[in-house]
């Protein structure tokens, strides 16, 4: 059955592989960019994706045509763990403002269902976290995609959406951004250098992100979700200093970890791990992906984007 | 001991009680306030008050003597449960970007204490709520209530704060504004209106005003209150329709209540009423001023009111 969705976030790490599994399952598709500059940098894309320019952290309207959907995942947001260098008032108007304008832009769409893809971050710390926990945000990005969450389940309903509220746990993959761990902990492997870090002992929740990516396609068309927030995550706790292990064996242990250079971020949280029991229940959704084999993808991605990038310099 | 206090929100309703009993009890205080006009306009205060001018919805800095304080109560605040028309935008820039600035104003002052007066708003709906419930409001209004306490909590300890965050119940008492239940039920029964009404049967956790400054004033001296959310509650729940009725048969019956002439607002919870047990812990404290005392005296207050007025137009 053809659907049809609009995606913000698009130029994104997690949009653009949410673009690419929608289009090969043959949904057709609108990506909401706040430039056509941008999406063309965002690297290729399926030629028949359409394109909508808005900047949800502005009042201005969309530019582009405007095609009715089924369903919007909004995945911007601004900020993340990675980078707290976001101001309050940034992350508020982009998270929780951009959040309101989304479901805006979902209702003149005329859609019937309305993704929210939050954070781990809104609860703070703790773990096998249950989605009935209470929030406690160690963050201001927490703090905003709490908000923003929480906005959306105001809001939609008003609209005549069906809200769905997931809560991603760490993610990873290919194309994560610079600051990621994985991301750099690979960059510095591919590139022979020691990796400075910190003692290494805080415990997370590692997502592989085509597991994330299945559970957004589940939410989408799963009627029981409807007004559900639902963790997605493995419920298996790993220490950075594992990962690290893991990403450095599966590399043939080019470089050194320095665990200890570096000072824990204020406020990091000791433990952040999910109980997926929910999702389960709901999308009949679990990540399938080891921890390993994501690792070694990951790992395949960013080598051949080096080689390339060598390639092309000593051409 | 003396101590010295910077209320924000001092024109308000709840800021003016607490102003009126810290000065009771030898405080020395600087209330916060977005104008001189609004200061002599919210009616007599005591002389002594220092006042410092600064629009906590605004980057631009206060204006007057910047005096170093104990303690900050910041109960400064836009919108409420029953003035649902500002905008989400409205809400963020002065419940969570004016909590921030009010945080680093307490820390300019060298405060060590910075009481969050929060609210029900935050939970939703619930009866005997905890502390340890999750957040779901059903208001923007809540929404921004719950990230201004936990910007509070995020960035107080960052400024060298101890953070109580106080969840107020619904409060009442004299001076409260227009548009509240029992302001606007005496307000008709003085000028001898029937009263258009809901159905009445939502229940709430109606709490004395003078329960609640008694609260504030604890949560600013207790040692173990520091990191704490407490809810400021009474733990019995009353519904509309029996507030109304009791506050008609106080004043001898002079008009009728509509039940049922207006519809319940979008989203209104049936229950909202909290558990008080961990503020009594903490605090020490339990509301002792019965439902039927606290109506007494506040028809009385409005009575009072409304005879000045009346005496002063036939005057």
């Amino acid at each position: 059955m053809a659907r049809r969705a609009l995606i913000t976030g698009a130029t994104g790490f997690l949009g653009g592989h949410l673009i690419q599994a929608l289009d090969r399952d043959g949904w057709t598709l609108t990506a909401l960019v706040r430039s056509r500059e941008r999406w063309r940098a965002a690297g290729p894309m399926p030629q028949r994706v359409e394109v909508l320019e808005a900047d949800l952290g502005s009042d201005a309207p969309p530019s582009g045509r405007l095609e009715a959907v089924d369903v919007v995942f909004h995945l911007a947001a601004a900020g993340t763990h990675h980078r707290p260098t976001d101001t309050l008032e940034e992350l508020l108007k982009v998270n929780v403002l951009g959040t309101q304008r989304a479901i805006e832009l979902a209702r003149c769409l005329q859609a019937r269902r309305f993704i929210y893809l939050g954070s781990c971050a809104e609860y703070g710390a703790g773990s096998f976290l249950t989605e009935d926990q209470p929030l406690a945000p160690r963050s201001l990005y927490g703090i905003s995609k709490a908000a923003a969450g929480q906005a959306a389940q105001v809001l939609g309903p008003q609209a005549g959406l069906e809200v769905v509220w997931l809560r991603a746990f760490t993610p990873f993959g290919s194309h994560a951004p610079a600051g990621s761990l994985m991301a750099d902990v690979i960059h510095h492997a591919l590139e022979g250098r020691d990796i400075p870090l910190t003692a290494g002992d805080q415990r997370r929740d590692f997502l592989y992100v085509d597991d994330l990516i299945e559970a957004l396609k589940l939410a989408a068309v799963h009627s029981q979700a409807a007004g559900r927030i639902l963790n997605v995550c493995t419920g298996r706790e790993t220490s950075v200093r594992d990962v690290v292990d893991l990403i450095l064996r599966v590399m043939g242990h080019p470089v050194r970890p320095l665990f200890g250079a570096l000072p824990y971020r204020h406020g990091e949280p000791g433990s952040v791990s999910g109980h997926p029991g929910n999702a389960r229940q709901v999308l009949g959704w679990t990540a399938k992906t080891s921890l390993e084999t994501g690792v070694r993808q990951t790992v395949e991605w960013y080598r051949q984007r080096h080689h390339a990038a060598a390639a092309a310099l000593t051409r």
